[in-house]
Order: C-alpha cells, then structure tokens, then sequence
C-alpha cells in the first residue's frame, strides 16, 4: 500500500487530533524497535499463538552473489527476527528495566509506527500487510487503575472518530473469543459502512497482569511490597482511512470531514477569457487570503487554489473526486457581482448557490461546521435505519441472507440481540452466515431475554454484524 | 535502539521544525511500503552494491511448531523482501506510474519513516540498525532544476543544523568515493564533534537520471519528445539527536538548545516545610501560567514543573543532566522576596542568580533567544579553535596522530588542505590515519597550491578529518 499525499495529509490530521488528546491525557511518545526477537514473542503464550501465523521474519542480513550470479540472502541469524505486529513484548522488556518503585507509575507511553501482519488476502486501508498506526501502552499500580486508563482510552477514540472523523461508533466489550490475543477484556468501538457491514475503527486493551508477569514488570508498593504492574494497549491505525470512505463517501468520490480534509476550500478560477485572467487571479487570491485568515475548529483555514490550465469541468471533478467540503468557482460574472459561487460535498451536485463574497467569507468557519455536522448526521441516520432487534433465529437468518445469491446487495446491518454467553453461538453464526458479535455495548440496558440462537437465558442484548 | 519520551520529543521538535521548512518548499509527505522486493533494488547497480552488504533480509511469512516444539520460520517466500535501508527504487517504481507529462512535474515528495541498515558495531544515536529519517525524493524535468533542488535542500538543512540545533556546518560537495551509490553528486553538510571528529550531519543527492532509467520514469515534454525525468533525493536522521548530545554535551549531562528543547524552563519548588508548601506550589504554578503565556520563536513557551517529593539537590540535578535550558529555583525567600532564582544550563553552576520575579518573565523569550545564540557561539569558537591550514605532509599526519598511543585523547579537527582530486590519496590517508576528506566547501575560494599528500597541483582546499 502507498498512501499518496491527499490521503497522508488526512492521516497527518487524524495524528495531529490523537496526539493532542494522547498528550492531554498524560502520554508521552517513544519509540522502540521494528525487529522483535522470536524469544521475547514467545513469552506470552496466548499472543505469540495469535500473531505466529501472519508475521514477517527476518533471518538473514546481508545479501551475496549465489552460484547463478544472482543475489541471495546470506548472513543468517542466530534468531530470527519478527517485524512488529504489535509492541507488547518488546515495550514490556524496557517497562521491566524502568519500573522499579510505585514512584515510577503510572507509565504513559505511547509510539506511533508501522506494524506488519501478513496478510494472504488485503484489502486496500482496512487490511494490508503494512500498515501504519499509534499504539499506547501503560503501566499501573492497580487493576482499578489499569481499567480506568483502558475506558479512557476508549472514551479518546469515540470522541476522535465522532466529533473529528463524523464517524458514529458503538462502544462496547468484546466477547471472549474476539479478543486481543493475552488480554483480559477489549473494549472497542464499532462503527458501520456504507454497505451495513461493521468495521471495528479501535480497540483498548485491559492486559491485566499477563504481559507483566510474562515480561517481569515489577515494582515495590508503598508498603514494600514486590508485584506485578498492570498494563493496557490501545491503538487506531491508517485503517480510519478506509473507515472514512466507507462511511462518508458516495458515487462520486470521496466527502471528507472538514475538520480531517487536507483543505477545507478549493477555490476553481475561470481562466479561460485571456482579458479577465488577470483580474479573476487577484480576485481569487485575495478571497484566499482572507480565508486563510479565518480559523475553524482552532486551526487556520486550508484553501487550495487550482490554477491548472485545464477544462472548468475537468478540474470541478478533480475536487469532488477527492472530496474537498466546499468548491468555489470564481469566474468574470461573479467577480463582476462581487460573489462567488459555492457547492457543498455534502449535497448534492445540483444545489449550487451564489454568494456575496464577503458573506461567504464570514461564514466560513460556520459553513464548514455545519457540513461536518451534516456529515455525522448522514452517518447516523444511516446506522439507524439499518440496525434492528431481531428475537427469532428465523428473522436472523433472513436479515444476514441476500435475498439474490447470484448477485447479492448490501443486505443485513446492526441486529441488536440477546446473546446467551456460549461461544457455541458465535461458532454457528460464523460458519452459516459469517457473522460475528461486534461488542457488548457499554450501554446495553439490562433486559431479560433469550438467546436468539440457543434459546438460552440472556440478560442484555449485544450487536451482531457482518463485519470487515 | 530505544528512544525514551525525553529523546522522542527532542524528535518530534525536529520533525516540526523541518517538516515546515520541507511544506513551505513545496514538498508533500507520503508514504511507501517498509518492504522492498530484491529485484526492485537490482535495478540500480552501484545502488544495490552499495547496501546489500548491510541489509535485513525477510525470507518467511509465518512461524510453525518445530520438531523440537520450539517455533521455526515457515512459509518461504518466493522473493526476499529487504527491509528499506533507503527509499529511492520503490519510490521510483511509483514515481514511473504518477509521471505521464511536464505537467505532472516538478514532483516534491517527502516521507518520514523507519530504515534499517545491518550494523555489526553500533554507536546510539549515530550508527544502529534501525533509525528514523525522513526521506526527500523528487522528480524535474531538467538537469538543471535538479540541481536547484538538491542545492536548496542543502541550504534547508543548514539552516535547520544552525538555526534551530545551534550546530555550525560546512555544506560542500561529497567526493566521488564517498557519494551515494548510484548518485551523480551528493551535497552534505559536516559538523565538528567535542572529540573534534566530523560528522555528517545530512545529504542531499542529485542523482541525475540514473534512478529514472532503472525504474522508468519518463515524461513526455512540452515539444512532444520522451524523456528520462531527473531524481533528487535527501534525508536527515535521528543521528542528529547524537550530533546534538556531542555538539552542546557538557561533563555534567546534556545541553539543549532551546529551539529543540522539550521543556525550555523548569520550575524546582523548594517543598520541604510544610508550613510554606501550599504557598510555593501556588506562586509557581502562577509563574508557570505566565511563562506558558509567552511565546519564543513561534511557539508557546513549554515549562515543566516539578513537583516531586525527593530532594533539592537530586532535582536539581535530574534537570541539569537532561540538559534543561533554564532552571528556576523556587523556595519560600524567593516567595516572600517576589523573586525567582535563575540558573542557566550554557553558563557554569555557580553562575546563578536571583531575579524579581516579573523581570523574568518578561525576559524569559530573550533569554532563552541568548542561550539558544550563545550555544551556537561555544560549538563555533570550538570549531574555529580546531580547524587548521596544513600544507606539509609531516604536519598533517602529526596533526592526526595521537601524542600518547596507549591513552589516546581528543586530537585533531578539520585539516584545510589542498587536494589533487585522487582517490589514491584518500586511500592513503584512509589507510594511514582513518582520515576522510568530509567535503569540498561549496565556498572554498579558488587558491592555487600542491596536494597535502601527493604534491600534485590542486585548486582548492578541501575538509579532512577523522570521523563518525
């Protein structure tokens, strides 16, 4: 995967926004090796089980001439290296040495990096071999403690993924077999694409005292006590991409959330007259500086100014395609009116509308909220259209069913249903119809019901999706 | 190689500072994939020869159960993948789809990224396996554009080493021998060390069109007519953390610049009677506020505030050898006297000094603007003080011998001598002295005059030295 500019400026946004809120929260940034001896992997016998089948490894550190000429690996190591999927191990080893007192916790760290998962299938931003990412990972003197940080972490990425990235996310726990390999409880929040499917956008982990005790991170409490610290993990990574076009994007490209777009406002001159090319470029330069002179949301407004020589449509298109909020298109006429004419990304292609210049202006910043509002609305009236209660295995069969097997249609959604506990459950609804319990919502009022499968007792309801 | 949050921030203060130089070039930041397939790297000849000697080198995709149990690499994979020591081939193969016409150049393109270079005997900070970078690759039309670039490049990282690292360089041309392999001319810049070796502080590569040619990147001109395109490409590393620790480091711990500097100021309570405990903390935390109000250079004044129960001295020293540029000593005299007590890290211990309280606020910008000046000042009178005309053999081998062979100590520094342009005489000297020539200064004036080593006519004096 390469992450052309216009995207990795978004994932310069989306960093710029955790960081801030990491950074608000206590953390501080580190960073600790790519390459993670098999030995330190292989302590933690649960994790080492979940990222042993899809990991890169390196053996060997140089490369000669072989017999036919060509290079071949040569240099090989006593012991293998694994590239990264995940820095429990390795960051734990260095929390062993730094961690002495009760002085020395909480341990607020967190490393933005690129982790790699082998993957034999990839799908563009949402599951690719590399991948970019931040991962936190704390240390503390009580479980109490440990469980706080891990519901605040989750509280930092629905805040992220609501209010930054117009994403509507469910927070819940995962159930025992959807989680992290060596935690004690996942907490994730779930959010849904445009095709009903779920896509988990971030994960917190509680790690209990697994990773400690596999690592040897220990410290003397207040009464001089020796025990095990008690860690979390959390992360989001380049993924949120993928998640952001799924949800907000439509046939004509991308519609990016002000807030996360590498320019809120493109400005599109009409050049073409060559006797009033000069004028419109002055017209269009000032209005840009006097939009860069606005903030929104406490940044500076972005413009772009797209003075390529090419056709009037060709060049709307580009912008619509890469999903920039507003487009102003500034020709003779409107600089004649003092106006200009404005479309919004988040309504439709036809709703075009001329302005007073100075008016436009002025509203800026409010037109630019009001789109990233309109965005998440969009987004939640869509989640909520398609999530439904089922209470019959019947009506769950047929809601996670495409009607049209030769040529099936964005089908099911949200079934929100009791759930017994079993894993049995979760096996049956996998093998018949790929479906998998998403979270047990951290909202899930209390109410008696039955298993929607096994018939058996259930006391809150939980999401099942098709999912990503 | 670890790098604790201390370090990391020194880092990301760097990425910020250069990140904005790079965008107010032009330049975007993107991303490409960790792994490069071997007959990507094949396609440069001198390229490959230059790092396949020191590469990591993936072979398998997962681990599997031994037959002693123990977990073994499996899956081979049918192409090695080299962990990136540099980014040009698979940037390049990018740069042959992104690039049709004139239209689609000049391509500015920047990433910030994790390399691996293999290292048998690694230094932190200036020589280990892994660092972190940011790569610079771009692609023109001409030659001479090109050229342009890879020179303002240069000018960009002298003025970041000087201005913002307080580090004096010379920008020269690297010679033949020691250019990037597959580069037609490699710009650098060359900082003097306290141990008065050099150390190549950054690079920057016209590589003409040689990566064009091996990974197709052409472009039609504006006359219709195929062409090669012509590459750039340059970096800085976190070698320059080292460069850092070596240029302002003193025997008593770090000295950073406050361009650089995590906190710029840190507030050291004196708590220790309870009786005046709770008005200390008061007045410092109104004195961090006020300082938190200024800004230094662009940026909000960062103020640490220490409030640690352990003694005065141990604080006092902690913050010393973090290398803190200004510490403020607050007890209750200081308090009741409405005054601070100011050490700073660039002038000896016992150069401290009281100060009303308001005065030092107020001053707090310039002072720090004086420190950052006279830290630049110290590393260039050292510089000065160790850098010599030689224009006969005996002396420079005298001047690059240690006096005392069992014990050697720090001797040396940058010999200005005239050179004939042959790698004979660096091979000598390489051999002889482990002596290098660094650059030729971009402004050495022309001076006729003989080889320091081989006699033969040279035009210019050129900088060796021994080094990093």
């Amino acid at each position: 995967m390469v992450i052309k500019p216009w995207g990795y400026s978004v994932w310069e946004n989306m960093q710029a926004a955790l960081d801030a809120k990491f950074k608000a929260t206590g953390h501080v940034n580190a960073y600790f090796p790519l390459f993670i001896p098999l030995s330190f992997l292989e302590k933690e016998a649960q994790h080492v089980e979940g990222f042993a089948k899809e990991c890169a490894v390196v053996t060997h550190h140089r490369l000669e001439q072989g017999e036919d000429g060509k290079l071949v690996p040569a240099g090989k190591l006593e012991e293998p290296l694994i590239v990264r999927p995940t820095s429990e191990t390795i960051i734990g080893e260095m929390f062993a040495k730094w961690v002495q007192s009760y002085r020395d916790l909480p341990l607020l760290i967190n490393q933005w990096a690129n982790v790699v998962r082998w993957e034999l299938r990839t799908r563009l931003f949402l599951r690719t071999t590399e991948f970019l990412w931040q991962e936190g990972h704390t240390a503390h003197a009580t479980d109490q403690e440990a469980r706080e940080e891990t519901d605040r972490m989750l509280e930092v990425y629905a805040d992220f993924a609501e209010n930054h990235m117009a994403i509507p996310v469910i927070k819940g726990h995962k159930t025992e077999s959807e989680r992290f390999p060596g935690a004690d409880d996942t907490l994730c929040i779930e959010a849904m694409m445009q095709d009903r499917k779920a896509l988990q956008a971030a994960t917190s982990h509680h790690l209990g005292q697994n990773f400690a005790k596999a690592a040897n991170i220990k410290f003397q409490t207040e009464e001089g006590v020796e025990e095990f610290a008690w860690t979390t993990s959390w992360g989001m990574t380049t993924r949120m991409i993928g998640a952001m076009v799924m949800v907000h994007g439509d046939d004509d490209g991308l519609r990016i959330p002000p807030r996360m777009a590498p320019s809120h406002i493109a400005i599109l001159p009409v050049l073409h007259k060559e006797e009033t090319r000069a004028a419109v470029m002055e017209y269009c330069e000032k209005l840009k500086a006097d939009l860069e002179a606005l903030e929104y949301e406490g940044e500076k407004i972005r413009v772009a100014f797209d003075t390529r020589d090419v056709r009037g449509g060709e060049k709307t298109w580009h912008w619509v395609k890469k999903g920039v909020p507003v487009r102003l298109e500034v020709g003779p006429r409107d600089m004649e009116g003092d106006s200009v004419f404005v479309a919004r990304r988040d309504k439709g292609p036809k709703e075009k509308y001329g302005q007073k210049r100075d008016e436009f202006v002025s509203g800026a910043p409010a037109l630019l909220a009001d789109i990233q509002k309109n965005l998440f609305e969009q987004a939640k009236a869509f989640r909520d259209e398609h999530t439904v209660s089922i209470d019959t295995k019947e009506e769950f069969y047929a809601f996670f069913t495409p009607k049209n097997a030769d040529k099936p249609e964005p089908h099911g959604g949200f079934a929100m249903c009791h759930w017994s506990g079993e894993a049995e459950v979760e096996e049956i609804v996998g093998k018949d119809l790929n479906v998998t319990i998403r979270c047990i919502p951290l909202d899930a009022p209390h109410e008696e019901g039955k298993c929607v499968i096994s018939g058996k007792p259930s006391s809150r309801r939980v999401v099942f999706a098709k999912s990503y």
